[in-house]
Formats: C-alpha cells, sequence, structure tokens
C-alpha cells in the first residue's frame, strides 16, 4: 500500500462544477484508494454533493470560501482579488505541505499566474510551462508548452525539453526518451534563430535518451518522438488544430455512416469496434494538463470535462506525485549544461 | 468557349517527375479543353510519355533543359545556379508572357525565390504568401501563409489578410468573406503584438466581408471564417498538425474494421460510403498551393503527389486566371487603409 496522499481540489472551476469535480474525486476514489481531498469551494454546495457519496466524504474535507474566480478573469486581476477564491487557496495548501498538488478546472491563465506566485519556479527553471498528452501512431507523445509563454526564447525551449524529458523518464516511465524542437522544416537552417540556438546547446546537453532536432507538425500525430518541445503560441495552435480536425473526422465518419441503408448496417456490426476506438480517442483520456517547472504538482483539467475526464485529472496528479517530479526535474536542472555545442560554435 | 489559356509546366519537380506532371497535364486536359502546355525539362524523358498522350502533345510544346533543381537544394543556391533549370525557365515563361501561370511540384523554397526574383511582388504587397484549401464542417476554408515567411510582423499579416479576401472573392466566389487571426485565445490582450497590430487595422480596413478577430486553431476544422491569416511558421505547423492527426485517425479507423469479424463484415457493407468519404477527405483534392502578391500566377504542387493531384494543381492555376486574382489583389491593394483603427488608439 502506498502512503497517504492529499491532493487539493478547487471545487469551483469548471463548466459544470462543482458537481462534476466530486463525482470526479469519487471515480478518482475507487482507482486510488490511498488519496484523501481537500476540497475548496461553497459548502453549501459541495456538502450535499459529498453526503451522496459516503465513501469519498470518508476520505475528504471541505474548506469552505466563498469567492470564486470567473473564467473570464483577467489573470493579474486574479491574482491580486482571488486572494480567498477556492483556486487560490487549493494552491495555498500546497506551498503549505497540506496538499502534494492541486487539480483545478478553472481559468487556466489565473491559475498559472497563482501557482506561479504562491509555489514558485523551480531554481533554475526561465519559466513553466503546460504539458499534456497526445494519442500518437506508437502510442503517447508528450508535448510542451500548450500555452502558458506566448513568446520563447532559446533559454525557454532548452528548459521545456529538459522538463519533458524528466516527465517522461519518470511519469511516461521511457528510460531513453527522444525529443525534437517543432520547426518547419527538419532541415539545420529551417525556422526562428532561438531554435537553431536551442538546437545547438540541446546536441551536446548530454540529456538522457536522444535529442532528434528538428520535427514537424506531421511529427506529433506519427509519434516520431516522445516530447515534442516548443513555444506556447506554436504548441497552442497545434493542439486546438489536432482537437479540430479529429472532431472534423469524427463529423465525417457520423455522416458517412447515416448516408446510405448499407452504411447504416454497417454501422450496427462495426459498432462495438467503433465504441473501443471512441475510447481510444475520447479526449476525457487524455484530460489533464500539466504545470511542469513549478515547486507543485499544479494540473489543469479542462473547463469543459465531465466527471469521468476531471478524475484523469486526478490521476495525472497523483501520478506525478508517486514519481516525484518535482525532485526529477530539480536534479535534472542542477547538472545541466547549457554550453552550446558544436553546431553552435560553427555559426558564431 | 473560353480563351486559350497556358500554363508552363516544371516537369522535373516531384517525386515521381516527369511521369506524373504529363500524366497529370493529360487528366486536366479533359477538364480544361482551351488550355495549352509549355513543358519544361529533360526532352528525352518527356518525348516519349507524351507520345502515349497524342491529344495532349496536340496542345503542348516541350522546351528542352537538362537542369534540374534538386529538392533539398538551398533556395540561394538554387537562386543563383539554377538559371537553366526546368523551373527557372518555366517561372521566366510567365514573365515573357508566353504562359499565363506556372505549376510545380519541385523544392518550395527555390520555387518562391525563383518566383519572387523573375516575376516580382506586387506593388504595396510587402511580401507573398503560400495559400492553400483545408476542407472544414461547412465546406472550404483558405489558409495562408503557409511557410513562406517565418517571422512576420503587423504589416506582413494585413498583406495575407488583405490577399487572402481577394482570394476567397474571386477564386472561391465568396462576395463577403469572413476572416480571422489565429492566436491563442480570441481575447483581445491575448497572443502577439504584431496580431494587436494586425487586428487593430483590419478592424478599420473596410475590406468586403466581416473581420471576425483572433480565432484558435480549432476553428480552422470548424470553418469558423472563410480566411484564416497567420505567420507562416505558425501555419506551417497547423497544416501538417491537421495533415497527420488525419493520417492518424484514418489509421485508427484501419484497424478498427479489422479488430473483430463483425467489424470486418460492417466494413464490407459501408464499403461504398466510406469510398466517398475517403474520396472527400483524399489530400490530392487540396493539392496545389497557391503563391500569392507575386506578379504572376504560380501554383505549388506537393512533391509526393500523382498525377490527379498534380492535375489539381493546374486546375488551382487555371481557376486563378479564369477570376484574375492578380489584378483584384492588386486593385485591392491600390485601396487599402493601413490606419489603424479605434483599438490601436485605445492601447496606444
Amino acid at each position: 500500500m502506498s502512503e497517504k496522499v492529499t491532493i487539493a481540489l478547487d471545487a469551483m472551476g469548471g463548466d459544470l462544477a462543482p458537481r462534476m469535480v466530486i463525482s470526479g474525486a469519487n471515480i478518482a476514489r475507487e482507482r486510488f484508494p490511498h488519496v484523501h481531498y481537500l476540497i475548496f469551494g461553497r459548502e453549501s454546495e459541495i456538502t450535499p454533493l459529498l453526503d451522496k457519496m459516503p465513501k469519498l466524504k470518508a476520505v475528504s474535507e471541505i474548506v469552505h470560501t466563498d469567492d470564486i474566480v470567473r473564467s473570464d478573469e483577467k489573470p493579474s486581476i486574479a491574482l491580486r482579488s482571488g486572494r480567498n477564491s477556492s483556486m487560490r487557496l487549493a494552491i495555498n495548501a500546497v506551498r503549505e505541505g497540506e496538499a502534494c498538488g492541486v487539480v483545478s478546472a478553472g481559468n487556466t491563465g489565473a491559475l498559472m499566474a497563482m501557482a506561479k506566485f504562491v509555489l514558485k519556479t523551480l531554481p533554475g527553471v526561465s519559466r513553466p510551462a503546460i504539458a499534456s498528452f497526445f494519442p500518437t501512431m506508437r502510442g503517447e507523445t508528450v508535448m510542451l508548452d500548450l500555452g502558458a509563454n506566448v513568446s520563447c526564447d532559446a533559454d525557454n525551449l532548452i528548459d521545456f525539453a529538459v522538463m519533458g524529458n524528466a516527465f517522461s523518464r519518470s511519469v511516461v516511465g521511457i528510460l531513453q526518451p527522444t525529443y525534437g524542437l517543432l520547426n518547419v522544416g527538419s532541415e539545420d537552417m529551417k525556422g526562428h534563430e532561438s531554435l537553431h540556438e536551442a538546437a545547438a546547446v540541446l546536441r551536446s546537453a548530454a540529456l538522457p535518451g536522444k535529442f532528434v532536432g528538428f520535427i514537424e507538425g506531421d511529427d506529433i500525430a506519427m509519434g516520431s518522438v516522445d516530447v515534442v518541445v516548443t513555444d506556447g503560441f506554436t504548441g497552442n495552435v497545434a493542439l486546438k488544430t489536432a482537437e479540430g480536425t479529429a472532431k472534423l473526422i469524427n463529423e465525417y465518419i457520423r455522416r458517412t455512416f447515416r448516408s446510405s441503408i448499407l452504411a447504416g448496417l454497417g454501422y450496427l456490426l462495426a459498432r462495438p469496434a467503433m465504441r473501443k476506438l471512441r475510447k481510444r480517442v475520447d479526449p476525457r483520456r487524455y484530460n489533464g494538463a500539466m504545470f511542469l517547472g513549478l515547486n507543485g504538482i499544479t494540473v489543469k483539467s479542462h473547463g469543459g470535462t465531465d466527471s469521468l475526464g476531471f478524475a484523469n485529472a486526478i490521476g495525472v496528479a497523483v501520478d506525478m506525485e508517486k514519481h516525484g517530479i518535482i525532485e526529477k526535474i530539480q536534479s535534472d536542472f542542477a547538472t545541466l549544461d547549457r554550453t552550446p555545442g558544436k553546431a553552435r560554435a560553427a555559426t558564431g
């Protein structure tokens, strides 16, 4: 049996909160019997829900607050005026050691701003990043940054590579991960200068695994690497483009099966297999974006998710704790060599 | 009947050249009986192919050259040393008025560099862009830039919006196109400064149609706008991410239908409908990237395409000529008002 682990939950973030947060915790409770929950939010809304889930109630504690961070609130405003919000108090609990991680489906910008302010960035890390899993031809790939940093220089990209590498080794369990920088071509001369500088350092940084250099957009779904490193602008656009494309093809397939009686019959026969496929690509399965580089585990659930998706986000936090991701990132940064290798020397 | 139109073909560009170029022209010949072809490349390889297609031969003229631009050649090298290449001579033919457009499946960077050098950029256009069609929930969307310009300032983005808008109105035939800037959020404060500046100008630029402001990655496949405007780095990554995702889901579906006997039977019944779907999303259907902003029609075919894909790329050039895209872009730039509107005034 694992030791007791406590996760702080922001009960008020997300479109279907607090119901999906509490039901999500109840699903997670079955999967992770050793986990306890500190639930932050409006007691009058949370208690009636918990009363219906006595087993969850037995491992939970409610910390009441009326304040909520609105989903459209500017991060800077939330940081100043949201000191008593459920989101902020849940993050505080991680800093105070009362919880080992926080999960919220609330405002992403506010969560990052507050987590950075309260938990602080780990020594050596220039900026925290948002990472997430992608389904690929060969399994799953981790990609970062997905939107925390709109503009990134070479140092930021190097940091993201180190953090993604550490995550892949510890949480995903790939001992020698492959990693690459997202670019518009695999040739050395392609793309922004910051990518060239980052590549020069990563070529000689002696991280575990293999730096493959530049990769392109289609390499993400191909699973060409275990870790895709990019700036937050490009990563965010790529993530949402992939989501949109998946939805489009789903819709095409739906229409195809409805386009004729024969196709409809075919669908009936293939239904069990199609259900398995739907489960395989269910976005809820990939719910839970990791904030990496902070001195504390922070997981952002999709705001529109349901209880199953939220349970998966809790699972991500539990996994990160289990594999000691914070310590792993910390020790990798302590030994990082930022001297550019041959490639850099050759160009300057 | 339309007037006689001549298209210059680079017979030597692309993985399957010159065979797929000539067969592609033969398919295009049936669709566009008024089109003639100037075919540039190695006569000894082209003549035997043309001999098998007498109807195409009757409307074609071969211009022999031994030189070829390699697919991995640096654009700057190709520009200097490729003066007698099939690609360069085909572009020259457009400048000399011998052809109204050029189609090549060769090296993209070399084609852009040569076309810019030979044909020149239209007055008022800061930089030419690469545009292409995307299938969406609501039909087809035009997106640009897809890789010609890795770094873009506000003026470049404004130019792309004007060109995409002109393209949508003329070639696509949408009288009042909607257009938006690709960003990481739809809120005004999100994203790079260049996006804010471009948005401020576009809000008051009085182009036909409607500027919707910022859109996100998932809006591309959703078809939220008729024209998606972005820098070449982001556009290239988004394009390839979408392609990769589509391939991944295709592969998942293939595996699904093979996963059980029932599913296999279901596939047999649904096969005619699935074939229609495959045709609908066939990448060859969307082959042919338009170089916009040049004083001459230039279309880049995918290097790996077959004759059907190349025929579609020829079709794109024929369409651009028919709808007078060059004149349309020219007149739109002549009347463009670059004064930033309210939004800009409010922030500075």
